[in-house]
């Protein structure tokens, strides 16, 4: 399997990045096999012929269907809301096309299931877009976890917060329609739920606040009439995990200043990690019971001896951009679709993070705690 | 009110810190009555006369309560553990003294409501040692608030972790004991209530996860016999404040790696601010609606411009020290007794403090949502 | 002119990072011509195969000599050791190509203007790989400085440093060969040179103190044969800018734990701007004259408000990485040649800043302040 | 000695900070002798009688040779403009007392000679105010070099810059009297070439550029008639140490944003440290040879390992403000007195900084390198 034909189906923010990921893969991950850009598809027949002619794709259409159909393609990114995984990615399924879908999955919990059941079925491949724990430096604190570098974990403490919705007058759009589920529990928390599952295992229950910060938006730019707001625009999560842990998990997309204020704090008997996505290429490490006089946290930068770094630069410190996290999403999926081992997260996996997302909303609505799953 | 006699009760961290900031008032605070140290008491006779000559107390004493019957003293500063406060606390109110009593106020709720009442039914002044909250530049974030300056406040973050009792192997000891009330939740936790009431104000309802994370230690240090732990390790909270804003409130002091992590975000509709104790002399402020091309956290840096601060130093970015918080503490309390006005905290507000404390360990035990109080 | 044909000289760090850029640049600079990877030419056979491999080229070969010569090649990158840059360069202009040599462009000034000249007269377009200026935030601060936004500009300090030669036993190689030129000032002293001149313009004169900090390396790794080190491995200067303004500027490959210490504060009359590479997604800005009470240094975070960010992503606070800044320098060159017009810096640039390294080295031997050029 | 009887001279900025120091002393080194406050001296009665009343000095005086009078007397603290320190010393130590005076010591080097040889040959002891090194951090930057924990020192950058003259309409003032000295070189920078001597060693020679930023200013606040400054504003040095290590260290007073840029960087070829007096209660150690996955600096925190941390709270993480740091200078001085020995920094080194001093002075005058002394 020297290439894989690729079709892309969106080209908003998502398919771009996709785009450019397949693009780069075969740059960055030599031994994998290449990807042939072979179609893009949106709904606006000119966004889809910018995209073929920016990224190179064979062909553009404005009939997502004809990328399921056509024998060419290998592998389907699916980019669009929310509302529109699942009916998307049956088709590609039933067509038997690897899928990679862009999170969350799907609008509920059940629809998910359908989803991770016709792949497994079926036998495709599949892929969710959980990109920020592609950071060579999530997996080197998920390699300090696994193999006991901070003893026991006792404590996760985490939050997925922007402010892209923090203005009142910040108009009514798909983000908020709920017939693409969730608001912000599932947009932004699910990064930090998957990120909380990637680092500490499984969240067995837990009790949560999710609620709708601004009421009503304008129905469109610049109106004066508004329209209610039924989706959450902030969730608060204390969980217990699978391994003894408890913790916090936070999502807001109205928290005025922040960009990408995706942290997380793990604290273990015998010494913590600390990480912002805003300043990714770092990672904190403790170490308890060394010298005290010079004991604290130490400011790790990324470099080429954090796996797959390298694969962009041979030079310490030079640092990753967010695009290159997409591309290692994308180069791992490929080589995985080459070699038949899934490198996660997969259905199953985002369908596990949906759990989580599901079991908040009924805590929030019950005011109980719940039992995942 | 010239000059005010003083007599403390307690040689430990805590009386240290009164000791030094008593001493120091009238040099930072000139406009304030003086302090005379009239009276130290400990146990030990020896620790008494240590902390006498140390600091030029008049006399050192192993009896409290000679404290409480010396007529040259007007104000006393309880630093014993906590569930000596009370017996110390009724009797100085008693006795009419003016009380200072270091936090948390009282093991249980019902002793803390006791004192209160009783202090306000005698007319003696009190105050209790929430000591960050005197910080210039906490100060500033309330006014800030206050004022509007960032809009409608919708969400709260909050933490105070610690690491002085991460080590499984540390002993048993005081803070451990139930009889002198809860374990993180009113030592550290009562600081972070303490903050977000001082900033957002009343919390109204809440859930919690209380837990002990390690389960037992050894009896005395070096000793291999282990003893159960009562009383817990940390604290997390959801709480919904009066004025409609939500949060999160933790608290651990099994926090490896962190020894002063009290930090607290505050999200409004028009800004943010953040903070943390481990960089006490600085503020992050993010105002919304700028020039989006330079827009951002500023990071102000404390200065005489952010009173008290000038009474300390009239240079800025000198910064101000933990026991200057504490200096600002006991000058802004002596001189609250020279005006009769409380500057507070007082009793009333650490009640209130116990009252959401209280709330949060009932809605762990019973896994459901508290109203506060 | 739809799409320029490529050619690149070397396989190496840069090799790699230009093959990777010219793949990416059309599809983050769509209005620009596409660019066709014509042929890729190492003196390893092997290399240059596997790098066609790996970016697609056409075609590989062990001769630069054959990509001279190639009529489908309208541009040829030079990433090759210093001491090859003139040889090639000079063929290259002289088969019309337009190119882009990596820095520093010659080993001495003669060499550079040589090549500079002989660019000239033939009026080929030229480019060096100066990319850390091509980060979106450093047009922001050059824009910020250009306007006046922070007045008269008093003050610069600069350094560039890191520390991939700091352990004595790292071995003799072709950095520290003199016939490639001198050693870090020429290395990463470009660097911060060239930045100072993008922001603040010409340096007229300095004094220097340069030196060879490990004076002795083995011949090879892990050879006990020690060879002598004649190249410099920290410069220090002191230098007067045309504007007015004084400054610092330093480099070191010895500067143990720096990885990406490339830093800079510009200070004006009315405020003042501080940079380090290690962050490079964010840029502090201080403006004076503003509230006292809330005035400091905002921290910027790259977002599409800076130009071209928004190329490679639509959302602010995502970040770019290294592989970006060279992705915009070259989208940007390509543009300039489709245009006409060089986007800088060209061989001209590199000229003035390799005068700068000229009279540092000049000043540091005769111990003595130098006049510039 | 159980108590020395203390007088101040002066009542500005660091009188006030001597006062708070004499009388915090006891309270924080209690194996030390304890300062009885008998005088204080201003030229203004009134702020004298207030500088009395709020310390509680026995009594007040507006004329400075009735301290050196005055039996009662032991050590005098000497916290006047620059311009009087030669007087008021040499009368101090006639009169067989142990004197203190603020940095810089004196207007030029042969005062600052003359002033040291009087108070060798009379046998009396001195300290000079540079506080910054009594920073328990700063202690523990310096037992690494000195052990060798870095390994050879090689490099050195300081910096002490802050803003309180950058505006041009901040009006003449003592400061910039030349009968007082230099301007910032002897003001900030004495402090940065304190600290580089501290840390690495005696500087041998230097070359410097020193100049006048502000060309005039009125010549009171408010007024539009200008004077023109004869003073520096920013200086600028390229030094050789001793030790054979080369270093840079810069002085501003008009670095606008700048507060308290007291920053230094030691490079040592295992391994090197970063402070900043912004946050001074935290010191960068970086070590090489470690596990590559996880090196980097380490961001120590202050805390009771620290000496003499403790003597001012027994938690880490609570913080040292800047009257501790003086408070440390006087406490060890007192204590210096009582032994016999002196803590440093006395007159000696205070001579030597300003051997330094001059050397810049004559460099940029001559535009050429300079040795030291």
């Amino acid at each position: 399997m020297k290439e894989l034909g690729i079709g892309i189906i969106g080209t908003g923010f998502m398919g771009m990045a996709h785009a450019f990921a397949y693009r780069a893969a075969k740059a960055t991950f030599p031994d994998g096999p290449a990807a042939r850009l072979v179609a893009v598809a949106d709904a606006s027949t000119a966004a889809a012929e910018a995209a073929r002619d920016q990224f190179g794709f064979a062909r553009a259409t404005d009939k997502w269907q004809s990328l399921i159909t056509d024998p060419a393609i290998d592998v389907i990114s699916i980019t669009t809301p929310n509302h529109l995984h699942k009916e998307m990615a049956l088709a590609a399924i039933a067509a038997g096309k690897h899928v990679h879908c862009e999170k969350p999955l799907a609008p509920t919990l059940a629809d998910a299931i359908t989803m991770m059941e016709a792949a497994e079925a079926k036998g495709v491949m599949t892929q969710v877009g959980y990109n920020y724990i592609k950071n060579p430096l999530l997996k080197l604190a998920r390699e300090i976890i696994g193999q006991g570098e901070i003893g026991r974990i006792t404590g996760f403490r985490g939050i997925h917060a922007e402010d892209y919705m923090h203005d009142p007058n910040t108009p009514w759009g798909w983000r908020l329609d709920p017939t693409g589920g969730p608001g912000v529990i599932a947009d932004l928390g699910s990064h930090i739920i998957g990120m909380a599952r990637f680092l500490i295992g499984p969240i067995v229950e837990l009790v949560a606040d999710i609620e709708t910060v601004v009421s009503s938006r304008p129905v469109k730019a610049g109106s004066t009439e508004r329209r209610a707001v039924e989706t959450d625009d902030a969730a608060r999560i204390i969980a217990r995990f699978d391994n003894g842990a408890t913790g916090t998990l936070e999502a807001s997309w109205v928290a005025t200043g922040r960009k990408m204020q995706l942290d997380f704090e793990v604290i273990g008997e015998k010494g913590s990690l600390a990480f912002t996505q805003e300043r990714f290429n770092e990672l904190q490490l403790y170490r308890a019971g060394g010298d005290s006089r010079t004991a604290g946290y130490t400011r790790i930068e990324a470099g080429p001896q954090h796996a797959p770094y390298r694969n962009f630069c041979v030079a310490p410190g030079h640092q990753l951009g967010f695009n290159d996290l997409k591309t290692i999403e994308i180069g791992e999926w490929l080589a995985g679709i080459a070699s038949g081992t899934s490198p996660g997260p997969d259905f199953r996996e985002a369908v596990e993070i949906q759990k989580v997302v599901d079991a908040a909303i009924r805590s929030s609505q019950d005011r109980r705690w719940k039992t995942v799953g």
